[in-house]
């Protein structure tokens, strides 16, 4: 569907290319002005700058990077400024890898150099491999294969006999979060964990290698974050409260989200190495990777391996670069617009690809803005740094800012790493629609078509060429066919949204393209670079323009709107899915432990194994799923959509003739609505955050669990919690419904 | 269920172990008088000098181990004798493969002998890696990777304008049968063609390579026939008839399943030599196999293969060892069991497994025989010649009996290659309820469960675990769910039942034991040795002894009942399903046509695809699925259940207590009922294959399609045959219901 008239009211007065004022503009002939003044030959030059050295943080041309930028946004006319913050950030001492038995060999090391890649000598002020967050420390020990290192994986160990204590664990990357692999194994009793990229998942069995394709070379490996953040992001000192001076700081061995065992990750080169030599039996069926020979679960003695980190716990600072553009009619009314600058190595698609497209839309709206335009709310640029080790940034200056950002957030628009390919939306689902208009209007660089178009075009075909196979997608086939909205996937975490979203309950929505690239091959290595990012992932850096022309649209058509565009039918709707799909994870858990017990009391797991590799039967479950009332949550999702619907009539027909007064009445109303969606309790054994709708899981890392409280009591067999969320996520939608009833009520006057 | 008592009346007088006719004993005495005559010493006895040497078609220990049991099969007390046909065999004189570009690198030649493997360098008279019945020739062409070389293979590639004509192709094994490979290739214009073993489908990637596992090692080849089987199986010049001395032949030209271009199977450690060099486009997705590289389409030039095969197209003779015991009661019924004895090289579990267990179960019914016992019907048992090659032994016996066995034939019992694990059986479904029955009599003779209960643990743990993802086996769940029958898979092709059910109608059953075993990895290879047999496969042939048991409890419950133990009610409920199959696949490709039609007219397929790498939409279909009448088809199956239940319960009620004249009347219906599930046009394109209930699929080879010429007229979109095919199937079903029904009345006769 087209964007429609309705915030067109929000036009103002603008010449269109250059010069100075002339007529009234509509909000179409804002946008076409704002698309003329995004050049992709700035994104890439930009883009050359800050990633030609390593800008993690902590690294001079981090800090160069922020400097840069507030050069930038002062000489494009914006209010600019630097926000530090002091972080508990290790810095890397030495790690050190290397097999004992049954053969003596050094493992790890920085990355080489590859020929062609500019930057990939560059790498005197580069991370070397490295987790961070790990807990230091010093082992030897028997090496186990533990696969993703997931539940399920030790599940299966432990029916085999393999025990992990003591041991240091080998898991390959793919399944769940990274951070979830050390956290598991420390769970477990391992002493150690390295982490390895298999070439099954991001390497040759994927496409070339770099630098003749863009996938993971034998040396590469993948850096990262291992805190807990699940539990709660940012510095780990301050959680819930700003990393500023003066704040009341926990200590290091307080702080929850940091491991207790060692860490490291490591190339598939060095992996084979060891994994090649393990003996025990051949593993599970899923086990088996990529490399050439039978994975084996080690566990027997066989190899042994040295794993030694060694930290600097100091304090770091971090810099965002904020910058402010203040609205002429709302300035009390805050778009808040991000993406981070830091990265691992080079970063430069990730962070960067993102980082330039927010570039670009900063240089064209201070265009604009220097000829006489000027956005109705105040916008809020902010280039944040240290997202890659823990969400720093974004989240210190959110809890640091958190009174005035419930008391003036609109919205908070994010993007991060992006590449060539498809349009994808996640976000809060009152502004579905809207997103859905935006990418009715942006043509994809390569093909003409609009971006919606082709969006809707790849759902469908793969829906097609799957033979209907996929379920998880089965809502976006069904929209697609349909011509309807985008559906917007849920947001969990792995970029900055997640204090706007999760703790402040500000709307959020992360926006980017994706699918062509070959970014993933060189994710969070030395070769996420500009020759990998203009060789594979967008040349000519044309997604990066389309990504600011999409970003840039959100953030107008929020900002010059009387009213923000939202329709809350979407949110209505899609909250009835969710509630669907927890009643039937209910349902569907309790059919199967019924299922289990059967099985588990007649014998037949043994009887169903090979009596020569005896595998025991599953362990018990601590409790079987009994019915669980949900009458307070169908209640409430039957009012929702009930006041949400009428809500978007009422606006439908009254929306563009109500009085001033109204108006601001109702914009009240409507901007804090989100933020009904929390309780202050938060989740269980992680009160930061406080979303009742949407959540990170607990065990998925940056996967998004709906209904959290509900889902995933349920899902862990609290089911004690998973009656109490049930209020209290009833509650929370009740009180949304009961403002859409005020605001219609708004609306209505007379 | 257990066995009931319906034809104990069978019973007959025999002494329980050794010694002389003593009392009557019921069947089930019977049976462990049976039992306790299987000795797995013996099967490993004859295993091991079965297997000493080659014994593939035309070799001299092929000779001499039917020489061997017909010697023992006598001395067993059974009329035994050798039946000789002359078939058009070729025999390898030269087999060249060769890299001529980029690199010069000869290939190819017999596997090396393996330490521990004692049979594996008694090479002398082993055929080398060959695939018989392909085409000879010398060619020297270009090599394009095809994947699995199946019909959707030829699309991506052409899709991404890749030509093969006039090139090599090397297609992996697996997906579809071996034989369509070149097949298609030269359907599709390619000189020659290829087939190798990637360790992703039985090598490293499933467990540990033989010696040190069982999987498949770098060197080892699979072997195999390339006869376009799926028209007819048997000698290719005489298809219908017995290759007797005076039998018609065509000339090797007319034979339309004989290739002609040439081909050649290969190793890994070969292919990968071939498969590193390819340039060209990275493969398609889902097209990787586990070798360490990034795999190409090739297809650009860089890698030129010679290959050239030559081979000497004589008359060879086959040798059918034929044994029978002839019945007390009812000598001119016949019950026929089979296994073949030729294999590739020395076929310790293809097809010898199989074959000493029937010789377990004919030593110790020549036992039962010397103390007094007879069966009430005539065995007979044969070990058939030339099955590898082409079914030939069982399809040239079949056809030159063919009257005898139309008047006689009670059932046809098969096995073929058997290793540790789970029962598993096949066939016509009016004998699945006796088949259960057998399977709650025999024990596993690792756990001591039944194989009942093993199989149902197998089906129940399998569809716990992949929490119900197996749609295939749904039917399979749902019975083992409620202690139903186990479902008898439908009979295809690939062993040498093909020619007495899909081209006789007699009813035929294949019975095996599987799943645990590494035989796979061996598998057509010179490793397929006594060594890994008892190593991997079989230790100790506890499972050879048990699938005697199995299949002698088959020869015997048919042989020795009043009637044979049918339940017609069993078939109609199976055929029920799969025209619900026939209906459903009609209705989703009819829906499936309209959402291509809409995808491809507005240009979803370019939109959803990479503009950087260029694939082109598919192609439109020949012609739209229309609405397909099945009414008669729903008549006849109504009417068949109505009469099926009919049936069974008037038997069950006077079944034991009728006249002889109405026995004998009633033994004679039923003999030949499924007789009338022929149609003697046959099917289209293939009128060899008459059963209109069971049949190999043209595009499957071994895999059965069931109401053959209904479902594969939708699939290939010959839609006037798909309604020619529903009157034909329907007759053909409405005929087997009215015998049914005279049966009935043959019953209720006063």
């Amino acid at each position: 569907m087209r964007y429609s008239g309705r915030i067109w009211a929000g036009a103002c007065m603008l010449a269109l290319a250059t010069g100075a004022i002339a007529k009234p503009m509509s909000q179409q002939e804002v946008e076409a002005a704002f698309d003329a003044r995004i050049d992709p030959a700035d994104l890439q030059l930009w883009l050359k700058d800050l990633s030609s050295a390593p800008n993690n943080v902590g690294s001079p041309h981090d800090k160069a990077n922020a400097d840069y930028m507030l050069r930038l946004f002062k000489s494009w006319g914006w209010d600019a400024h630097i926000e530090t913050f002091s972080i508990l950030y290790p810095k890397p001492i030495s790690t050190t890898i290397e097999m004992i038995a049954p053969d003596a060999v050094k493992l790890g090391g920085q990355e080489p150099p590859i020929a062609g890649d500019e930057t990939s000598t560059n790498t005197a002020d580069a991370l070397p491999p490295y987790v961070a967050y790990q807990g230091d420390g010093d082992v030897t020990a028997d090496l186990v294969y533990v696969n993703y290192g997931m539940p399920e994986d030790y599940d299966a160990l432990a029916r085999r006999g393999i025990d992990v204590r003591g041991k240091i664990v080998i898991a390959r990357y793919g399944s769940g979060w990274r951070g979830l692999k050390p956290k598991l194994a420390q769970d477990h009793g391992a002493a150690g964990c390295i982490i390895y990229s298999d070439p099954a998942e991001d390497g040759y069995a994927k496409d070339d290698v770099y630098p003749k394709g863009g996938m993971r070379p034998p040396e590469s490996v993948q850096r990262g974050s291992v805190m807990d953040m699940p539990i709660y992001p940012g510095d780990p000192l301050t959680p819930g409260v700003g990393a500023t001076p003066g704040a009341k700081r926990l200590t290091r061995a307080e702080a929850t989200t940091i491991l207790k065992i060692p860490a490291l990750p490591m190339s598939w080169g060095d992996a084979q190495k060891l994994l090649a030599k393990l003996g025990g039996p051949a593993v599970p069926g899923g086990w088996q990777g990529a490399l050439p020979f039978t994975y084996h679960t080690g566990g027997e003695g066989g190899v042994k391996v040295h794993l030694a980190v060694k930290s600097d716990w100091k304090m770091t600072d971090i810099y965002d670069v904020v910058a402010t553009m203040k609205g002429s009619t709302y300035p009390d009314e805050w778009v808040v617009r991000g993406n981070h600058h830091d990265g691992w190595v080079m970063g430069a698609n990730d962070p960067l690809s993102g980082n330039v497209a927010m570039m670009g839309e900063m240089k064209a709206l201070g265009a604009l803005a220097k000829q006489g335009w000027r956005p109705k709310r105040t916008l809020v640029y902010a280039s944040w740094d240290g997202e890659e080790p823990s969400l720093l940034g974004s989240t210190e200056w959110a809890e640091t800012h958190a009174d005035e950002l419930k008391a003036k957030g609109v919205i908070y628009i994010n993007s991060d790493n992006s590449e060539r390919g498809f349009f994808h939306a996640e976000g809060s689902h009152d502004f579905q629609h809207m997103v859905t208009g935006i990418a009715a209007d942006v043509a994809d660089p390569e093909t003409g078509a609009t971006i919606l178009k082709r969006s809707r075009a790849a759902t469908l075909v793969g829906a097609y060429e799957t033979k209907g196979g996929r379920n998880r997608d089965a809502a976006a086939v069904a929209a697609a066919e349909k011509g309807g909205d985008l559906p917007l996937g849920a947001l969990g975490s792995g970029s900055d949204y997640s204090a706007y979203l999760q703790h402040l309950g500000l709307p959020a929505l992360d926006l980017g393209f994706g699918g062509e690239g070959e970014s993933g091959g060189v994710y969070h290595s030395l070769y996420d670079s500009y020759h990998h990012l203009v060789t594979f992932d967008d040349p000519g850096l044309k997604y990066g323009a389309a990504l600011a022309k999409v970003a840039g649209r959100a953030v107008l058509r929020v900002a010059d709107a009387d009213t923000p565009p939202m329709r809350f039918g979407d949110f209505a709707d899609t909250v009835a899915t969710y509630l669907d799909e927890v009643k039937k994870l209910a349902d569907s858990q309790r059919e199967k432990d019924g299922k289990f017990a059967k099985l588990l009391g007649d014998d037949s797991f043994r009887l169903a194994g090979d009596p020569l590799k005896p595998v025991a039967p599953p362990a018990p479950v601590s409790a079987t799923t009994p019915t669980i009332d949900m009458a307070a949550l169908d209640a409430a999702v039957a009012k929702l959509k009930a006041s949400a619907t009428a809500f978007d009539s009422a606006y439908a027909d009254l929306g563009a003739k109500i009085a001033p007064a109204q108006r601001t009445k109702l914009n009240g109303q409507l901007r804090s609505i989100d933020q009904l969606l929390l309780d202050a309790r938060g989740l269980p054994g992680r009160p930061w955050y406080r979303h009742m709708i949407y959540a990170p899981g607990r065990f998925t890392g940056y996967g998004a669990k709906t209904l959290p409280g509900v889902r995933e009591a349920i899902e862990e067999r609290r089911f004690a919690d998973a009656t109490t969320y049930v209020g209290i996520t009833a509650k929370a939608i009740d009180a949304y419904a009961a403002r859409l009833d005020q605001a219609r009520a708004t609306l209505m006057m007379r």
